[in-house]
């Protein structure tokens, strides 16, 4: 069971689009509520466009989730898609980088082990505008910067790759968590790079090339504060072992 | 009727993403000729994926595009995804820069005539890795680079926008040519800051965040080489005279 | 009356660069207290370097500077440092944008008055590797972004520009300055766009490039950490007015 | 002996700081031919200020330079200024990674060696705004950009570094040269990553924070193109050998 409760101060009337529902099939709620007046929300695409007037605004969600194992084929538009350099995942930059570090047959493992290696996790140590160089860099970061860094050195070296917003069960302190996608023979693999939580247990959100397509929450208009997160997921039964050196698929 | 001949050098057995087919209706040709065993030509949400041995590869693209109008809708996914930061727009971080110069009633058409007076259009003064940071930096760049500062200047003042790849009657020298898209008045506008084509009598190839989505052609696979581009772009009839500061849509 | 106290934690041997005394000539003192062991502290420059054994480390300095009004020349070494881009004013990188906001006379004041109104001052918004162009983007910074992007857009403009460290009588909160000295009319003149402190009283500590050479504290071998700062800058007599606008020279 | 002769264009009156001067004692000439109208050069810290009218300007430069060891030692200033981040080598930015592939008890050989390793000289892989993080990244450039990483590096590791333009013997095809000097047993050393000419014979000609320091010419006021750069530098007799891996000062 998944779900997290938001809450925001609306300072006028405005537009939050929402990725918090999980990507697969489940059995979910979702309440919003707030000042007097008109709450519209509308789903797209698995996002929640909340219109709300100025006011508080609480938007709890949960979701109970099946098993399933269900994991989409690599398609040619996932590839050209995840081929691409992305605001956060600037792959262009460093592809001579790339193949010097790794050489002539790149293996996603070998790049997520190395971003395992080369970094060291530290809360604060990175912002909004952070991007795989900086973080390369500076050897420290969020899992955000983790993912954005294994996608970035996939990418350089023409392996497709995309970020993937999950709930995490096991993560502490728990958290919205971003982890990389990669193809390896074909599929679309998960690497955690910060080896925090099982992947076996993760659970997809959404899907994008960096995490300026996974935000929680964006402004469409108007003016929002986000005041406060709580999350919780939690899996059924012990939570699998996880080696972090092994493929493994996650279900969409 | 628009067009164009690639020439690849294909070093190896290559896919290949091609973005030169019109986005909308059209009476179209597409060959692709190259060595001797099976090329394969598949068409991706008007992508063109061509799987060629190694060997030369010429690729010949003709449309006759029929008068149209319609334009598609500004739908909430659209704004969701025209508002985010990209490889090349980087809105992220120049909100304050935007709000200064742009005050707290940004408009398009002002945009687009500040990025029109800013620049000096120069061939050769960018590169690949060249993003609308350095553009307004340099004052100096191509089309790519005026799309790129109108669209991170609009975004970063909170206002959807994107680029769209085209076919530019009138367009002198004649190339593939990159315009920008913005929401005016709740409908997608397109702007010009090179004002070097008129926008009634562009052709849309591909709609983007920016640049790295609408590249010419894209190596998936392989290694290759683009030897050689030709383009042309052919309006019927007189070439139409823009003003280059009301709003005008552009077809899909 | 200026000066400063200064609490380190020395983790290992070590030696520090201090850059807290007044540039010109004063009555001073300055004590250095710590661990058991010996303590040696040579003067290079103006500069005070302390080589201390592991242990908490108390450096106090005070100096009642008389009224000076000596002014340095302008040589011609002068003008070929401060032409030259350095690491947080990379002037080399907008010459294009210098030029389309303050044309083909550009003068100091102008450009110091844009950056009063460019920026918001907000305190944290900036860290140790942000430099001119990030604080031109984000529109907010701390007295030395100030400094920083009046040096860059001067040095820009080809106006010879540097920093300097101050104490500045009249500060609140009370912290050690940075301001921005630029070629007017052939001499050395002082500009502080954050207009927190006036000018006439302000007390030069170190010259340099950017804040790469102002730095308070540089550890140049072992480890140390800065736990605790005080400053104290106090005027005999009235603080004088400032315009911020009109010229003013920072003695030596 | 070695030399230049450098043609200029000067557009309007102008003054230009020329550094092509050997660092040390030599027994030099220096003749500076232009329009009619007087032409003055003054020496200043061995660079030229030549103050010239509009038109063509031609400086040629010559100098025998006898046999040499004495190196100047490294003192507190030394060390200081050389550990500081600066506008081609932002060393600050690489802490981590440094720390990360270089370890605990970083060396310069095993640095110098990584970058000849890493990088493939390429003639015009870089402008004039690369710095030493888009090098490390792309993993090609010009002699200075291997000296830039260098120096990047070894201060990311606390060692202090900095470049020397020179004079270099054997270097194929003749140019100015850069390479890096860095602390090794509390001696100034010098570096050549790209292993292009043999350090014995490399003759000083300025000394700086980064090629920032050491441009060949800068405009100091007016307009001036440089048009043509003729370098000679011949050893007397044969070229030593050089394994570039074990220490060797460059005279001063």
């Amino acid at each position: 069971m998944v779900g997290c409760t938001l809450e925001f101060d609306v300072l006028e009337p405005s537009e939050i689009a929402l990725q918090i529902a999980v990507a697969g099939p489940s059995r979910e709620t979702l309440q919003v509520t707030g000042a007097d007046g008109p709450i519209e929300s509308v789903e797209v695409d698995r996002q929640h466009v909340v219109r709300a007037p100025a006011g508080p605004l609480t938007v709890t969600y949960q979701a109970t989730v099946p098993p399933r194992t269900a994991v989409r084929p690599v398609t040619d538009l996932d590839r050209i898609v995840a081929l691409r350099p992305s605001r956060y995942c600037p792959s262009d930059r460093l592809g001579g980088f790339a193949a010097g570090e790794f050489g002539t047959e790149p293996n996603v493992p070998t790049i997520a082990a190395w971003v395992f290696q080369r970094l060291f996790y530290q809360g604060g140590s990175s912002g909004p505008s952070t991007d795989a160089v900086d973080t390369m860099l500076s050897g420290a970061g969020v899992c955000r910067d983790y993912a954005h860094l294994v996608v970035t050195l996939c990418r350089a070296s023409s392996i497709p790759a995309r970020v993937a917003a999950v709930y995490a069960p096991g993560l502490s302190p728990m958290d919205f968590h971003l982890v990389a996608e990669a193809v390896v023979d074909g599929r679309w693999t998960v690497w955690d790079a910060t080896r925090l939580a099982p992947r076996p247990t993760l659970i997809r959100i959404a899907t994008g090339r960096d995490a300026a397509d996974t935000a929680l929450a964006s402004t469409l208009s108007g003016s929002v504060i986000l005041n406060q997160t709580e999350i919780f997921a939690i899996a059924g039964g012990d939570l699998p072992l996880d080696d972090h050196q092994s493929p493994v698929s996650l279900a969409h």
